[in-house]
């Protein structure tokens, strides 16, 4: 991971501002002579800028997205633990801010991509790609930077987080503010609500049936201690053991907060000023981002194809479906014209579908 | 409400026993000369046996069941916190069990009916009905007394609970966890992390649609204090006020438990041994009891119809799509012979349908 230092003062849409701001972020590859090789990846709400590592299915040696043909980008999101400033990094002060980090919002997360990207010297940006928060981020950046990038792929997203979401997110807030420890002034405050709140996320990014299918105890005979009660505190701890309370809340809020059409015209003009030709993938079990959002972003951005991917997983999918993926974001990068793009598909038909 | 003392010690299945086991219950109109008209009702996990408050589109005066007509039954949930004895309730030494009551099943709670129910002497139950846990439990008692129940009406319930649903509450249960007041001593222990637990709940009775369609916050303006949070933060709170965190631990974990097929033949060979003409409601988009367990109730029952409404409220369905509710009991109710019976769902279809 490499990591550079911002001179003068991030401003935050809040108003507030974070000084000597850090961020953090991974490159693999090469920038070729055309400098048309560049694909910039934003991640999801817990992952990091380490993206051969959890997109592992898309990226990595002899993957589609690889370190021989591309020049590849992720940065660790404002807000969360992996080397960008957030509330657990020492501040002007030394002392981690943590539940007083400011608020911030998706247009900051994306706009820390953009001076990176100053920064980095790169003019052009062959694919920006994001799932989920990550898609989020990568929806307002094209948006703040019209003509930059030359395609964009966005993956089980929303233009704006739904009531929905948003309810699940606040009762993990929740789950985090019942453990006093949250607030205590340590880096590790929280942990027992952290371990509850992920449990809780999970039940939205998996299906019941993916849950009857692989959590189900044998046997009629158990009572208690349940495989889906050891996997929902193992899947808690885990992320306990690796991430902050505090950028957990300070991220599921800009989640909340995530809206393409505030302080502009509306959500629909917001997306229509949107010019890289995109592909929108939506999940046909995902609960959480429900392909109706993603059909949505398809029929207002200008120049969009909209594709589903079935999975048993929910919203999960996007980290499991790796074929079915790689299929729909090989033929969208290599610029398969539509007859042939649509063909690749209706042999395919029981894995995905194209509408648009 | 009206209590009753049983003076021999009550026998839970895990082994255990309750002494002095207090049973409160409410009873509305009279049983008639020919003693056919009880109508018993199971409520579910934070209900109580007021039914005529909790039920009012199906209970009440001039209502499908009204206390003119039928001798409406219905007991407080063993371990629950209106009456019948539960965690919070005065122990042999004064003080309450809390997290020290014992564990309980659906097998447990079905069996204090079937106390009560001999005690008033009644020998012929006309309708038992129940919803949720209180299906689960009609379930049980069902099994447990052959030959009792004429009809039986069971509402977005199972015969063993799914690894969803347990993960769910596990998820519900490490946020009251989370709250270190949960095993404090006082009765109103865990009252934060209950907080969190309902608002929990609520994503799982409720669907995405639902919450897009009242609590989505207008314009797109907004980036904290979404009514999506307030929602999550009120039905917490509202039921803290009213309930303990340790009755819900305690029928949570009663609620993972229940299996029918739990030390018998299987899960079909209960089923198939209950004796009672049966009409199973699914309601289309319950996501935390989803159609597809009502089906294989109505399947294995051995005299079943299965009928489904549609709602968008999900689980909640069953307290909210009266209308369709009433039609279904009422043709269930009345022996509509089948081919009526047929015919007036087909009049209805955008209503509701019955498969069976």
């Amino acid at each position: 991971m490499y990591s550079i230092q911002l001179t003068t003062p991030f401003q935050l849409e809040s108003g507030e501002q974070i000084e000597n701001l850090e961020i953090g972020f991974n490159i693999y590859g090469k920038l070729n002579p055309a400098r048309d090789n560049v694909v910039w990846v934003c991640h999801a709400l817990t992952a990091n800028s380490d993206v051969f590592s959890w997109w592992e299915g898309l990226f990595g040696e002899n993957k589609l997205f690889n370190a021989e043909d591309h020049f590849i980008v992720c940065v660790n999101a404002l807000g969360s633990c992996y080397g960008t400033t957030g509330p657990n990094s020492p501040s002007i002060n030394k002392r981690p801010l943590l539940d007083e980090f400011p608020f911030i919002t998706t247009r900051d997360m994306a706009r820390i991509n953009e001076e990176l990207r100053f920064i980095l010297g790169i003019e052009k940006i062959a694919l920006l790609i994001g799932a989920s928060l990550g898609g989020q981020q990568a929806l307002e950046w094209a948006i703040q930077a019209p003509n930059l990038h030359e395609k964009l792929a966005l993956i089980a997203t929303n233009a704006r987080h739904s009531a929905y979401g948003i309810a699940f997110n606040e009762s993990q807030r929740l789950a985090i503010f019942s453990d006093p420890t949250y607030g205590n002034g340590r880096i590790d405050g929280g942990r027992q609500g952290l371990i509850a709140a992920r449990s809780i996320a999970m039940l939205s990014y998996r299906t019941y049936s993916s849950y009857v299918k692989t959590q189900t105890n044998p046997g009629n005979h158990v009572v208690e201690s349940f495989l889906a009660s050891s996997y929902q505190e193992y899947q808690g701890r885990k992320l306990a053991d690796r991430f902050s309370a505090y950028s957990y809340v300070t991220l599921s809020r800009a989640m909340d907060a995530h809206n393409v059409g505030r302080n502009r015209e509306s959500v629909e003009a917001a997306l229509s000023s949107i010019t890289p030709k995109t592909l929108v993938v939506g999940i046909t079990t995902d609960q959480l981002f429900p392909v109706s959002e993603q059909r949505f972003l398809a029929k207002h951005i200008g120049n969009a194809s909209y594709a589903e991917i079935q999975s048993e997983y929910g919203h999960d999918g996007f980290l499991i479906e790796y074929n079915q993926l790689e299929k729909l974001l090989d033929a969208f990068l290599t610029n398969q014209p539509p007859e042939n793009y649509s063909e690749v598909i209706q042999n395919n038909q029981t894995q995905f579908k194209l509408v648009k």
